[in-house]
């Protein structure tokens, strides 16, 4: 058994539009942007108007999506669960691992870090 | 002055793959499924492991995607905000307006029907 809880949303941007993506979602959730510390390709939309968390990256010459990201207690477990039900592995990065659903999304399995992890998440096995 | 909120993603999955991508987000999510009545291309994903609401939809022949969906008291103040934004209209539905953020992406305009819109909304002008 292991716990999981759907976390964030992340706006990828491409770099031609980042800027003008992160002054819009700032304004448009009435937040406050903050790059983050040593991976300044992230910034995190703080206090914004949302249920969850939202962030934003800048993907370079990529095209422009949205991504979610998944906490879990056990990112390894978690990965194997989210591939025998049909995702696919993309690639591995820090301590984060991409994966694509059925149809071809994105979404990340993280490790936690939402002080409400605890309380929200969900027990799978 | 009005109130707004960031209250679901929507999952749009094209028709070839809604089954599977449905099966796999409700498994996923430790979620219960449910088609929403009188509007049966929607299915809600019900006490899903997540900090937001969660939904899919059946989007035909089109590409897989997510979309966001922002609570506003007053869609129409809402809309002219984000296009003063930045973001561009798409088209209307029922009670929804669909818009593209500056990258491209897209998000809708929605009445309220979170309980917790009144507590956790922002207000903006």
């Amino acid at each position: 058994m292991h716990r999981i809880l759907l976390r964030e949303v992340v706006i990828d941007a491409p770099s031609t539009t980042f800027s003008a993506a992160r002054d819009f979602w700032t304004a448009a959730l009435a937040a406050t942007a903050h790059v983050v510390p040593d991976h300044t390709e992230f910034t995190s939309l703080e206090d914004a108007a949302a249920l969850l968390h939202v962030g934003m990256q800048d993907i370079g010459s990529d095209v422009a999506r949205y991504h979610l990201d998944i906490e879990s207690d056990d990112v390894e477990a978690e990965v194997t669960r989210l591939v025998g039900l049909g995702a696919t592995e993309v690639n591995r990065h820090r301590s984060w691992v991409v994966l694509r659903d059925p149809a071809g999304l994105l979404l990340c399995v993280v490790p936690p870090e939402s002080s409400d992890f605890e309380t929200r998440s969900h027990a799978v096995e």
